[in-house]
């Protein structure tokens, strides 16, 4: 029998309970013993759930039970997770954590500490819920130098996105309707502004490069400026517009960016709607993937926690090698990098157009047969280019990146 | 530095040494240790290669070198790949394969022999090319119980059906084209007949499921029946026909089918085209992920061999687990699985409406501006109903399973 013990029993930490109930026996067979939850930390009490007798209020209590072998931490956030989990660690506890803001942030410390030990830290379920996507990186990309990851990697952005595309809702009434079915979250600041999907792409980056990729220091631009016309001439070009956080390596340089992106059918995740999440992965021999599935939710979420308990079972003093240094990657600043953009203009289409021209060269004209407005794309140019030449056309509605 | 050799120097054995060349710092930095080719085998010589100076005849060369730890098998077939690779483990060398013949037969005897020894037998590179199928369902969904995996698992027809749904082309010329690109064989019955997915849907089974999917058990059928006209109706239906290998747990029964399907843009599927594979797993508590890439081809076949020699050189002396028994599951008969299918059958359209309804009941009618037939869709039945009916209707022109 291997003693785990469960740090928060929120959403996640309930699940992990739920899943390794519901299918104990063949996590056993796999893990090569029988996963038992010794403890359950919780600041909350829960009357009349076969968990109440398992729930401790001090983490000491688990720190110092040298039977307890694994550490799940759902806290959330840095502190007390932080603390939890380093304590964890340091007294030989293998951990487990759903925790993006804890690996962003600590992730190299943490594997460092873990490995000295022969210990291990994982995170499989801190990046697209259940999708294995961590792992894969880790363990099945290991021929390729990663050339591109491009992730829609926040389930709650990408159902507002999906809905203002099929139903033509505007961003209030869909983010709305996204609370109401508990997909966002009463205060979604997080989500559509796109801090959610930065410390993802964040924690792919840095186990993609070795190195650690601050997500203080990635471009990030959320959905809240997004409006049913910007979808209405998404639509009349067959395209979607899709929250994109990439990390492309151009030479020996690496630029990071989450913002909204227009993109057709072409693209693997142009069918990656709803809450669900894609990952695209570009290699420089094995070419492209893609991992998708449910990038949240309890369930899905808890099955890659347990995955990970599992692993940690399987590799009990032995550390599985993760390279993620502390040494920082510096990111190239983003105003050289090129792309085609998709810009609306307020004013007289007719009076607009050939201003647009001279400041733009050639353009591809759009319509959407919206009054009072004037919409193009761009050639290929910077992102300074565009940022000088929105000043000077001036009356910019959106501008939105599009990779066609 | 570990010594490798490699046997086979054709499309994939020479992918391996071109991976390794062209990557091998970053692959030294994740095996721990520089990985060397010390040996090649082949029939044949290269002059002018530089591989010629490393090219032995005879694999007993191979088998007597302590140096050598690690052998990757690009043979092909069962002999003599199957003996070379037995031999390999038990003179004690981890074996990595990309042979589907041979581990969809060998597999569950090859896995234990290695595991005896604590070595390791590896093959991601047998299912899905490049794709991380394997390892994912091995290491990563290991918290479920599979409830189904189905699969775009060959290149060559999902090339031909993608061709024969874009431009209207007949089988026999998606063919031909398809062989001119090099994407078909010249003898192309192993990829049209479905024996190639079969082979490979029997080995994802057997891992998911723990115990021996033998693929003589699968029900089997290729696309050479499929006609452009049935691709007319797709086409108003707004679907695709794919070559879907299945492998569906129902209660406590596994039954599993390869065959051509009507899907829907709603199944993850449905946008796998052209050359690509997709492999969509469903598990009791991760709900649905879909796995998505190159699934043939010199260089991403050959990353997903390195990316097994990175993993056997990173646990040289300890076996990673993996549950496939020898012991035979018995698949499900498949004459009681449902599905609504459409049939086209030879006749007068208005003579047959009501027979059709006589014999199907209610069925969904479809049109496609084509004379002298009688198309529709049926309600949900067993194979053996469906099959019943044909023989009782007369005249049938193509019956095609969908899921919608």
């Amino acid at each position: 029998m291997i003693n785990i013990a469960v740090l928060g029993y929120g959403v996640i930490g309930s699940g992990v309970v739920e899943v390794l109930n519901t299918n104990g026996d063949s996590i056993a067979k796999r893990a090569g013993d029988r996963i038992n939850v010794k403890y359950v930390l919780d600041i909350n009490d829960f009357p009349g759930d076969p968990i109440q007798e398992k729930l401790v209020k001090d983490i000491n209590i688990i720190l110092d039970d040298p039977e307890v072998k694994i550490v799940c931490e759902h806290i959330g956030g840095l502190n007390p997770a932080y603390s939890f989990v380093k304590s964890a660690l340091l007294k030989g506890k293998s951990v487990v954590t759903s925790n993006k803001e804890l690996v962003a942030k600590y992730g190299a410390e943490l594997l460092d500490i873990a490995k000295e030990r022969s210990l291990n830290f994982l995170f499989e379920a801190s990046v697209g819920g259940g999708i294995p996507i961590i792992r894969p990186l880790n363990q099945s990309l290991t021929a390729d130098e990663i050339i591109e990851i491009t992730g829609i990697l926040n389930g709650t952005t990408n159902y507002i996105l999906s809905k203002m595309s099929e139903e033509g809702l505007d961003f209030d009434t869909a983010l709305a309707n996204a609370q109401r079915l508990g997909y966002a979250e009463r205060n979604p600041k997080n989500d559509v502004e796109g801090h959610d999907a930065c410390r993802k792409i964040a924690i792919l980056s840095s186990l993609a490069y070795g190195m650690q990729v601050d997500s203080e220091d990635i471009y990030t631009e959320g959905i809240t400026g997004i409006s049913d016309k910007d979808f209405a001439y998404a639509k009349a070009l067959d395209a979607k517009i899709k929250l994109l956080a990439s990390s492309i390596r151009q030479d020996d340089q690496v630029y990071a960016m989450v913002a909204p992106v227009m993109i057709k059918a072409n693209h693997p995740l142009y069918s990656v709607n709803d809450v669900f999440n894609g990952i695209f992965v570009r290699g420089n021999v094995i070419g492209d993937v893609m991992f998708y599935g449910s990038g949240a939710g309890k369930l899905p979420t808890a099955s890659a926690v347990v995955a990970d308990v599992v692993d940690a079972a399987k590799h009990m003093g032995t550390n599985i090698w993760t390279i993620w240094s502390s040494k920082k990657l510096e990111l190239t600043d983003i105003s050289q990098v090129k792309h085609r953009f998709f810009v609306r203009v307020s004013g007289d289409a007719n009076e607009l157009k050939d201003h647009v021209r001279e400041l733009f060269g050639e353009v591809e004209e759009l319509n959407a047969q919206l009054q009072g407005e004037y919409a193009f794309i761009t050639e290929l140019i910077s992102e300074q280019e565009m940022k000088d030449k929105k000043n000077t056309l001036g009356g910019v509605l959106s501008v939105i990146r599009t990779r066609f």
